[in-house]
């Protein structure tokens, strides 16, 4: 970033550093927190990724900002549900970085869907193969077990839920494999905007299991990507 | 209580105004809260219950208080893991104000049993047939789902369970009995001595479970209390 | 629910799995919670509801969804004070499954009306006889104590309050039935969104009274709903 | 206080500059808050007080201190329910100042004593005229209700509670008299060291309630203190 | 209240029960809280206060509702700045329940003007006599101690304060009259809604200072005509 | 400011006691906030600093109101990022009262832009020299590392971050120079409206950090004025 | 678990049921917390699982209780810094279901080493192979910047921290591998029992990693073991 | 640090980087947090640093601790109000890296001394000039004014203060000279171990005021270190 004398008149070149670096350093390219970002900001972004080559993911992108940017980009596609826009620089080929992992992504209820949609778009812009699993809260247990023989041959769970978050307990218990908890914001009264799912999540009693903040389908993600990456960097021929 | 004139000779006369009236009024005697309270005063309560003809429990009495009341009281029954200390008048022959229930006490974890045997005391007390369900937490689900038939034959439960207290939500989900839920202050770290548990009870997705305060079990035996108080008045003749 | 390969197009089948088999497990139907659903969502588990001859309840339900879904169900009932819509299934005929409770509703001002018109409507739905007694706050005792008689005459007290939340301590203290405590999010200032009320009814002095959730009107009346059931599975005959 | 040049030498006369001009400004001398501070620090402002000519008043001495203090001070008089220690410089006539109130102390439990008696010693010293109503919580209602007549009879209430502190409200709105509320730490769980018991005090339905800090016995006493002062300041003549 | 059987005809009538009987109990009539109320709930009751001669004031009544409330009631008093109404019976004379009071209202920034406006209205509206020393705040001190001389001849301070609340501790350490602090949900950042005010006031070094709720000016000035009436009680020819 | 006693009619000359001794005492002019105040009375207060031959700088002026006083005062400057407004005196000549500081402003994030510009304005303001480094998160390390041979040749640093605020840690570890961090609200989830950013900003491992409230840009600045009028006061030639 | 009749006698017994089936479950045995638990109760569950020819970890054992259970097995291996006791039954030979991870154990500060101990010794009780980098906190940023070559060659990082808990940002934000943050209890002030470093790591702006419970370095450790598995699953032979 | 493979046999040599760059990087050398330290570890760095002719202080250091090292080194000096240790190497002659500080360290009340003394003790490690001005808390207003003449002559003030903290706002409103607040964790009640001491700082009224952690004494001194340390660079000769 260059030192800027003239206060205001500058600022649009300035008002965000991409780091096109990270493709390389990370094994994915830096995604766009379109939430505060106007349509100007976030157009500027992606046409600077795009001329390197590298592919556009904006997430927390309203309908209405979609909108706008479907006109600008008419390539790009926009997730209603998952509140997402992504693009491919043209003749855009992946270089593999990770294992194409399969992931379970379970919610627990109707409110969490948006969240859960945010995972399932972002792990299929990094290249893995997520499957829903929604509507498996643990007050209709027998809705939750009856998928266990299914959720066991993934190769991760990430598991959404608000209000108590008694899901991931529940799974982490009955199956070993690595299980990302998103806490979502949904609920009311003393669920004080997720921080009861996402405290009980962190006092889990099924072990090993791990969380990311509040309505952070997007980091939920991007973590088993970075076990994606962990599993190739040994096995790089067998993804 | 009468007003007092002289700071602080008189105030072993004063200090506790026992409400003998309650036995009448609510169905149950007044139960003593021991924990802040000193022998001498403990004494002085239950002396004065007695001579009423009216039954004691002492509540969060620790080991060394417990020594020195059984020495007080030959005659009383401490028990060590619920912490309690319980005396009869002579004589005492219960008068029914309550149908007896049948309650299940379950408990997540090993550190919840105190709290769970204060709750089994306290129902035993007051004329009821609790029956312990203990280590039968979430992680390990089979313990769980293994006693629910057994589960099912009784007529309510007390749910203690620290940590993300996620039993009573998979146990509400899956019983219609009148569930109580009791906090404990049981965990560590993002636990905050219950208040996690307490807030993941109060938002369970399972419908009509009900809370009491953290470490409570007290309160969720004299809340089944009620219950059977009212099945009672409706049909004095089954119990 | 099915697995779903395909990200966007199947949403609408599966956005919320119903629970159809809740009415033989716990003696009630799966009540729908309106916030954070759109018309088209709420109609769609209408229906299916109603296809297995089940009848529906919505709660927090806006006034402006209630008129859209009027205009869907025109059989339909909705309560604005209490912002419910329900619905039955032609020629539905309840099988008992509960003793009918007569339930007393008890809200401490002018601003608890709405959570406890939701106890009202959800007890009515589930079979039961409720009873308003509102504006009886402590702030004018005479109020409350001239209403003893009358609501000791009950199976089971619902007591709404918001800022310090008195009401459940004065009654519980005076009377021996179950009591369920409803906070309430009024208030302002420290009252914190419904918090001190809540935290208030948990350390209640009067013994053996249980709390649900801030605002939870339907969760208190589910409560009692439980109490029924117990009750009713040992006097079949007599309800 | 003079400008320190040598670091720990010189500290002892340093430690504590008192406020001797307070008796004439504000109608009452420095109170000594005696938790965290040394037997001879106390006795070091204790003497330059009684040099002066005015009484020493010294809250939180605990058990040791006073006994401590005692035989530094014979004449002294130490108060192990309030923790106070008050001393009268010798041919001391107070000048009075305020008006002599007549102040109802009452509290909820007995876990409140040692805070009311606080308030009693610190207005006994101020030169008011307490009297004790202990024990008359809510819980028994009939406990509290028949000291209504005697309790209109005084010029001002301190009401000292914990738990979920319904007394005040319930006697705010019954009596019009000046009323500060003392919220304590007793209780456990969700109360939060007295923070419940404040909060609900803060939020009372009673009109004009106001609150001091968490235990603050001696807060209270004094703001009514100031109440006298106002009241005499009008009629010198008249107390 | 009499006990409604149907639902939502008759709640007009039940919405509210005012409390008539308070003028002769507390000294003072009921004051409505205007906030959550609709416009009819408000005429409802004022008319029947005017109906029984007593004096009606309403606190909380934004701009919109006032000129309606203006239309309806075209003898009322409404004040933008305080949000109140205020109405009289005809042909009313008050009788004296308590001393006029000179209440100084001290208010430390601009923001804090609503809520000493209320306390300003309140204590007018219940027959003291306010005075404004508004924006004196310790910042520019030379501004607050300019007026040391008139507000020591008031008989009480109401003190109303944002941020950190330092001013009622600068005043209360030199004025030795009755302090009533007012915390405003003034402020940003770590303000939290005035909560930052509300301790620090509970917290003071300043001996006696009592606190009400946050943005509670009108509990400050009722606070203040429970000690008129304590005064008055004493003193009854001398106001 | 005077004492009022008509309620309403005076309040504009009131509303706010301008502190216009404040550059003699302090080394600046009183520097207006400007959320909640309405257009008339910033301009009214601008009004009386001009008369003074004061520069006057208003800050948190957002568009609309920016829009409003630019019509009132064409000469004056609105800034739109930093959202502030600022006016000089005809003819003003600014008295040098602090060293001329070079101030390098760091910012993690695109979203902390707004609160960085509110410093660069007001140092400009005071007359310091500050210089913009934008998007140096250490998320992208080498961003940041970059930039350390030029952020050392300044004077201070004022570091503005959100999210978990690692900024100001990694470059206070690097570098010896002052530095004030400012916290911003920027965040989801568990940011807690930017109490996460600064609770990481007061645990800071790097030594001598000092932190101001959560978005408040101007107080860095000034935090900065007063370094320098330290600096200056000891070497008025220098600057 | 059988139901008890007999209330204090076969407690013993009863008082923790082994998940004996976990080993198959999830792939590890259930590992003991030891705080909260007596040395007979540790012994007790140790036998159970060690007949079954289970391996056994003991986290949260002090000194003291190290001692006497090293007297009870005194082939067992007691490591004073992890505070963790391990225990194998003879002619153990594991069968292996995860891969071998190598894990880079990060730790910003002295007092972080405890926490990253037991996440060192939970690896190779699960058959990893992990390394320490301790000390490598930010503050000196040379020093953590020196071991990246060294740490990209690892599976996966964990990184433990305290205070402000800069490093997983800073890691995370230059390495792709997984990444499990433990924020630790180590602060004073405003760090709030780890709840700051908590919370920053939440809040990190690296993408991707993942935060478990406060001081859990058991949780951290095992989280990597369910990656190993996962790794396994799909390379049985690579390992 | 070297990467190890022994579990604890060589943790004595590795336990604590020294950050022996420090000196040269920000102009002083590491200041050893003694707090959960053992007195080996504190003799190893403390060794360490003086073979490397580097001054050291250790703070936070209890009497007994103190007393141990005095007899390892028993050149040492150890202040027991200020809670710290300094050593200085054989032949020491510090390099100027600053100007030399002329410091006032104001604290409010008694119980501040400790957090007082620290900074005075760090002030003169790091070669400034520290006052102290004890007892000057704003509840006697003419106590903190006395001293103003004096406090000017000062380069910078350290402002140490508890309960509701208004001390920083009335000097810093009075005085334009840098102002460092450290709020300290003396108090009681709803003063939740100086979190309102420290939100109230933050909210100061008087611009440009700078907070460090809740009883963070280093911190306050370090921070002016700092400050100095920007003057030394542009006024080598002056100091």
């Amino acid at each position: 970033m260059a030192k800027l004398r003239h206060p205001l008149t500058d600022l649009p070149r300035a008002f965000a550093e991409v780091d096109l670096d990270r493709l390389g350093r990370l094994g994915a390219p830096e995604i766009i927190y379109g939430s505060g970002k106007t349509v100007p900001q976030i157009q500027a972004i992606a046409l600077r990724m795009l001329s390197q080559k590298q592919p556009v993911l904006v997430t927390r992108v309203d309908a209405k900002k979609g909108k706008q940017l479907r006109r600008i980009f008419p390539q790009g596609q926009y997730h209603p549900a998952a509140r997402t826009l992504s693009l491919k620089p043209k003749k855009y080929r992946p270089v593999r970085q990770a294992r194409s992992f399969r992931v379970a992504i379970c919610a627990a209820g109707t409110s969490d869907h948006p969240v859960a949609e945010e995972s399932y778009v972002t792990l299929e812009f990094l290249g893995h193969r997520p499957t829903r699993f929604y509507d498996i809260g643990v007050a209709g247990l027998h809705r939750t077990l009856r998928h266990l023989p299914s959720l066991r041959s993934h190769d991760a769970l990430i598991v959404v839920a608000g209000m108590e978050a008694a899901l991931p307990s529940v799974l982490g218990g009955l199956i070993g494999l690595p299980l990302v908890a998103v806490p979502t914001s949904v609920g009311y009264g003393a669920h004080l905007q997720g921080i009861t799912a996402f405290l009980g999540m962190l006092n889990s009693c099924a072990p090993g299991i791990t969380v990311v903040n509040i309505d952070n389908g997007f980091g939920a993600a991007y973590a088993i990507h970075r076990l994606a990456i962990a599993s190739h960097a040994r096995h790089p021929s067998s993804s």
